[in-house]
């Protein structure tokens, strides 16, 4: 039996709140926001039908502080929680706190989330669906001996990862022997303070691969459909800057396969709700499961765009309980879309984060442009959260087409009062290689 | 043989300059904008790549100041002129001068022009492409008595029009015999002062009518194709405020005959570049040819929304003697858009438009939404020209989706220093009928 949210509490802040408040609105759910004292009069807080402060300024106490957030959801009497995009959305105790307070959570199963969320099971997972894995497992490691042997047995360059890792945090790449005592020792450390487990994998690292992944949409009664693939392989550090849909470089037996795995984890699993398989494409033929994303992701907006299909809506109806109303042959992939994030930082140093109030913020419009926004004019940006202002996403009939209309709502967009990474985007957009697919995650380290 | 455009003047101001010269970067190619001492910093004369003043504050000494656009389209050596909607968008005699000048003007022949811009002939095209006309021809008054002679004949309620209007301007209803001789007189100074000529038509009145119209496109080479129709029957005092594509509740074949008759005009006149046949539907089965713009129209927009066809760089590519690259059978109507018309007016006082400086203008955003503005904040809004503000266009899988986006997006939109029609639009989208498709172009005249 599928019933009807009369109320939802979004537990985030930023883009992510304003895109699931946005979704309720037009589906005639109310909403209730959360903020922290550094988000007072934020966009979000605007938006919602409620807004109720849960907490100081650091998300410790606020966003991430599970008793506040379901403190407010019960005296709000929401039916349901929605997580929105990082927080709480990858974390299965939070899931089962909210069962206990009888609140139902808008995403899978803490089972599933927990599952996908060990690297280690996860890829175990991928294995018996019968997609490649890079080596036969990946590797926990439980002291610097030996990691140093593996990364020996492997060769050079390795990578280690967070075994409870997730969104390119807690990830450092080795290049040479000398350099893996200090790396091993950074990367516990901030995977003890990111995701509380000083857990570590090594692997075999793959250079200049591609990043793609695969967005999948499971109701619970076993219907399992993908809305295509999206190439996110223009990042810095390991976050993601510029993502497509489809890759235009693909090949299409790969694309099929790719595909085709995607929904075998998730009908492996008894997956439920939205979901991204992403693999590590090393050539046009060859690629490897590199982890699941729980959740919504960053750049869902431009699989919305190409299917005209709403995620956030799906998540919702899903979570209802309703069956999926779309077929796979009813998945039509139109044009090509990009999306861009905006973000506050200093270009020429080094990237680091800028802080201060928004004087002006006048955003690009017009035929195939989509604004995803955190902020608007007058409101402050903090140190304390990360520093993405809007997403401009662009959708037109081919790649090149799409990639004018992003440089020129770049060249349109005004921010004023903080600094942006407007130049650097539009130096990747007119690069030549980019119009052409030719780049992988490296790209970025070699680019001006 | 096709040319390629360097650089094109827009010689118009506000959302449909902004719209062309978004269109124009988009293709590489450079834009000159205009602008009176009235739009000083306006939004478009910030994207154009060039702005140059042509005039004092009133649009005859700039906009409508044919020698001072075509000395600055001289002085920068422009290949073409883009009239935009409005100003010189349907006038021949600016084609002409154009012609003379030897600067190509982007639009149909100035033959085309004139001969669809008055009325009379107009009819007799459609008469001879088999679309039915209201009586056998308009009548052209030469006197009052005359009037007076025909409208007794006809029976009342009568429509009076100005040979040369459009746009909704010189048209006066007559509901009594008492009230002809006043309207008369009106309807005559209005069009004196409004298109130059004093000559006015009169024709039976179609009360409960709904206007639909049909977007065509055509290139010098013969091929015609539609992009479907759009319901425009919300209207105020003859003009536009809320439009929709495709009509919801117009009969199939009815539809087809429309699309048919719509190519037709076309042809039979060997029309090139874009345009839309305007229709009184008197009922589901029955319609009649009402008249041809022979120009882009404010709400082009929302065929580009479900077509996924840019019309701007459509006319532009046939301007340069392109030949049109779609055939019908790949236009494809994708769910259902819809625009409002976000205007600076007192609501509450019958309308009354307002001016000042927008303090805030804050735009909705998110996915299936199009915002197309004529200002942004800091702007000043005179009370020279228009009061569009911006036009908000919605796009989703069905009509009741889509308002409850629109909804959505009136309720996020915040602009402040000036007031706007925002609520009786949502009162309009919340009204029972309007969902229904119950509405004629009488709708708002009963509306509170």
């Amino acid at each position: 039996m599928s019933k009807k949210y009369k109320r939802i509490l979004v537990a985030n802040r930023g883009d992510s709140a304003v895109r699931v408040i946005r979704a309720c609105r037009e589906m005639g759910i109310e909403t209730v926001g959360v903020f922290s004292k550094g988000d007072r009069g934020a966009l979000h807080t605007r938006l919602a039908d409620y807004a109720i402060c849960i907490g100081d300024v650091q998300s410790k106490d606020s966003y991430l502080n599970a008793y506040n957030v379901l403190a407010a959801a019960t005296d709000y009497k929401v039916d349901a929680i929605h997580p929105g995009i990082g927080y709480f959305a990858e974390n299965p105790d939070f899931c089962e706190l909210c069962e206990e307070c009888k609140i139902d959570y808008i995403g899978p199963g803490s089972s599933n989330i927990a599952l996908m969320g060990d690297k280690v099971r996860a890829k175990r997972v991928a294995k018996e669906s019968n997609i490649p894995v890079i080596g036969d497992d990946s590797v926990e490691i439980n002291s610097y001996e030996e990691c140093y042997q593996y990364a020996k047995q492997m060769g050079y360059p390795i990578i280690l990862k967070a075994a409870k890792g997730g969104g390119g945090k807690g990830i450092r790449i080795v290049y040479k022997e000398e350099d893996l005592f200090r790396a091993l020792e950074l990367c516990i450390k901030e995977a003890e303070k990111v995701f509380d487990s000083g857990c570590i994998l090594v692997e075999r690292y793959i250079e200049d691969a591609k990043h793609i992944e695969v967005q999948v949409l499971a109701d619970q009664f076993g219907n399992v459909i993908h809305l295509g693939d999206r190439e996110c392989s223009i990042q810095r550090k390991n976050q993601k800057l510029i993502e497509e849909s489809r890759c235009t470089t693909l090949d299409e037996e790969t694309r099929r396969r790719m595909y085709e795995g995607a929904i075998d984890i998730c009908k492996n699993i008894g997956y439920v709700g939205v979901g991204t398989i992403e693999y590590i494409l090393e050539d046009n033929k060859t690629f490897y499961f590199m982890e699941m994303n729980t959740r919504l992701q960053v750049e869902h907006t431009i699989s919305e765009l190409i299917t005209g299909i709403d995620l956030v809506k799906e998540q919702i109806q899903i979570a209802q309980g309703e069956s999926l109303q779309i077929k796979q042959e009813d998945v039509l992939f139109q044009g090509y879309a990009i999306q861009c994030r905006i973000l506050a930082e200093y270009f020429k140093d080094d990237f680091v984060p800028d802080f201060g109030i928004i004087t002006r913020f006048d955003m690009p419009g017009g035929f195939g442009v989509r604004v995803d926004s955190a902020y608007e004019a007058d409101n402050i940006v903090t140190p304390y959260y990360d520093s993405l202002l809007c997403k401009i996403c662009c959708h037109d009939q081919t790649k090149g087409k799409a990639i004018n209309k992003m440089l020129r709502c770049l060249e349109e967009m005004r921010v004023e009062g903080i600094s942006t990474n407007k130049e650097v985007l539009m130096n990747i957009l007119k690069d030549t290689r980019f119009l052409a697919g030719d780049y992988a995650t490296t790209f970025l380290d070699t680019f001006n």
